[in-house]
């Protein structure tokens, strides 16, 4: 029995896990949000269900990793900081350069950082964690475990795209997918769940939250996903456009008088449902205000047929399908958009029963007994797909 | 009985068909080449079989339109021009104006012309033949016929971005789709042959050319379409790019070093086929090298692809699929690439018999004859659509 941290940091978030392993059960957990700015709120969470929040100015990353552990130890979690054996870090990047998650090496948190213009709001800080993590936990194995990895073997003719190929060469232009732990913990659950290995398995994951993609699955590998080169295509989300002509970029930008930058970041933060609405990027926001207002419900309605045109493209390039799965924020609670997108895939052989499909955020096969195609809801767990990366890849 | 000419211009061509109505019987057909150009060529063919051929330095759009109804004359098909009862000119941009075909009149003219953002390099010169043949043929009834009314009446939710709602309000930002004309002549074609309705039928359109689009037809009409606001997006084509993630148009413009229009050229002129395959937008070239050149295979195989996933995302729209219909040069005339799409879509019930696959250019239904969803192949015809609408619209 040891203890693993998975750490998984966002621009100005640090979300972090720490697992008993190989049991897999959480001892703790936690968030630091508003890092770096006035009211950084220290948010802990504690296996018998007692919770510790602390709100102090301008916790920095620094920091942030160290409050984590020595209020670990302050709470009683652990007597000597050497208990935790392993932390995996989530690395958005990974390029081309990484197949699959990869032990700590001078050269590989090197690589990391030379990966920051695939991911210039995540990387950077994330390669950070990883050196103070080596500072905090000297004895620990530490891993990075990278979203792209999952995609980076998809077959060319899907990861490509039709532009000149020197592109790809000389500038890695190319798709390379994103929430990839998630949909690699949710395809590997759904198996289990199934009782079949997943090399066997013709499945759609469906990632659905603020930001959403569609990951499709064959012969245990990535066949297909929607988002791209960068997380702005594939479906629409809360605030991203997803696919759009791309002469509409140029167009746009002309139109609207804005350079290149300030047109992406429009597409990035100001589109999808919040655009579309005029009201909020949040499908609650809008599903209350559906009756009253048409633009919630074109945005909803919107972003149902993009679900749905995805599940049908991939159902199209897997030639078959045994099981579709929702996960993420609204694939684990929206139990009415879940029931809208099922009931306009039946052509497909996926239906769900609504008597089965009223819960959130729980485990459950939501498709009737007998269908054929198994629709099912698995909440996702980045961390706990991170924790086993660890336990994988390091001699615990 | 009446003689109609239907009037097909693009940016350096003029085709033409003059028809002899109701029978739908071609009694000459023609092409303008290389017009306001060193060798301009003017080539007619009658319905017997003959062939006339000039070259001409400089041939004017305006000339082009006199020497039709001149050698028209010449040949004996025409004692006098007043036989012509109507002229029908393809547009390519109608804007959200026209729902249909439309008589001309003096507003229509200028809204077309007003048109021009969206078809800068069609609207314009198809205008001024309007203006040329109302002065040749004072007394013919002219129509016009957008390619993009079709696609008028699609739902809200299909032909809106995920962007914000007023960027369609104030700059038309939404997808007009293209080769309109071809996909209803194409969908009405196969209603026929399949002794159906066609707001019966739940069909996909394989308009499959040096410009590809594929267009789903639900309840009679267009549901959904895969080009945008301009004809750059959806499957890949033999030049253009087609779907991308619109983060990349910012992307390689920095990284190349070029301006937006730069940028959006290089997207609809250096990309999709010849830009993967480094040799030829051309089909037929990449089939005679895919062996050696597996550059050349790629981009076939990516082409392919392409089409399968717009088939299985329109099959999931619609719910269902009676029939799919390949159209247009390579759709009509690309054996291997029929069958290798057909292979791919076996899951929603398409098939092909290679038996009846082996024909260029006829019309045939492809498909097993006990095969649920029927495949075809029905050469289209923009200018028989053209002149049907002349026909429809005006007092014949």
């Amino acid at each position: 029995m040891t203890k693993i941290l998975a750490v998984n940091a966002g621009s100005s978030t640090l979300k972090w896990k720490l697992f008993s392993m190989p049991e897999e059960t959480v001892i703790a957990s936690g968030l630091v949000d508003r890092l770096n700015l006035p009211g950084s709120i220290f948010k802990v969470k504690l296996a018998d269900g007692t919770k510790h929040e602390e709100t102090q100015d301008n916790i920095t990353n620094k920091l942030a990793a160290a409050m984590v552990l020595t209020r670990l130890k302050s709470y009683g979690i652990l007597k000597h900081l050497s208990e935790i054996s392993g932390v995996g870090h989530r690395i958005v990047a990974g390029g081309e350069i990484f197949k699959d998650s990869a032990v700590i090496t001078p050269l590989v948190l090197k690589q990391i950082k030379a990966l920051k213009d695939y991911a210039p709001l995540h990387n950077p800080v994330q390669a950070y964690y990883i050196e103070v993590f080596e500072q905090l936990l000297p004895d620990a194995q530490e891993v990075a475990v990278f979203d792209t990895s999952l995609y980076a073997q998809m077959p060319e003719m899907n990861y490509l795209y039709g532009i000149p190929y020197e592109y790809y060469e000389n500038f890695g232009a190319r798709k390379y997918g994103a929430h990839g732990t998630s949909h690699r913990y949710v395809a590997h659950r759904t198996a289990e769940i199934l009782g079949k290995p997943l090399d066997q398995l013709k499945l759609i994951t469906l990632h659905l939250g603020s930001g959403s993609s569609v990951t499709a699955f064959k012969d245990g590998h990535a066949l297909d996903t929607s988002m791209g080169f960068t997380p702005l295509a594939g479906v629409m989300m809360g605030t991203r456009s997803g696919d759009i002509d791309p002469s509409l970029v140029a167009y746009l930008a002309e139109k609207l008088d804005v350079k290149m930058d300030k047109m992406i970041d429009i597409l990035n933060h100001k589109s999808g449902l919040l655009g579309v609405s005029g009201l909020s990027p949040d499908q609650r926001d809008l599903e209350q205000t559906q009756d009253e207002r048409p633009q919630s419900k074109l945005a909803l309605d919107m972003f149902v047929n993009r679900v749905v045109q995805y599940v049908g493209s991939y159902t199209a390039e897997l030639g078959g399908l045994d099981a579709v799965v929702f996960t993420a924020g609204s694939g684990e609670n929206g139990i009415a958009m879940r029931q809208a997108i099922a009931d306009k895939l039946g052509y497909l052989g996926i239906a769900i029963d609504p008597a089965k499909n009223d819960f959130r955020g729980e485990e459950h096969i939501v498709s009737p007994d007998d269908n054929r195609v198994k629709v099912l809801v698995v909440p996702t767990d980045e961390e706990l797909m991170i924790v086993r990366d660890v336990m994988r890849l390091s001699a615990h």
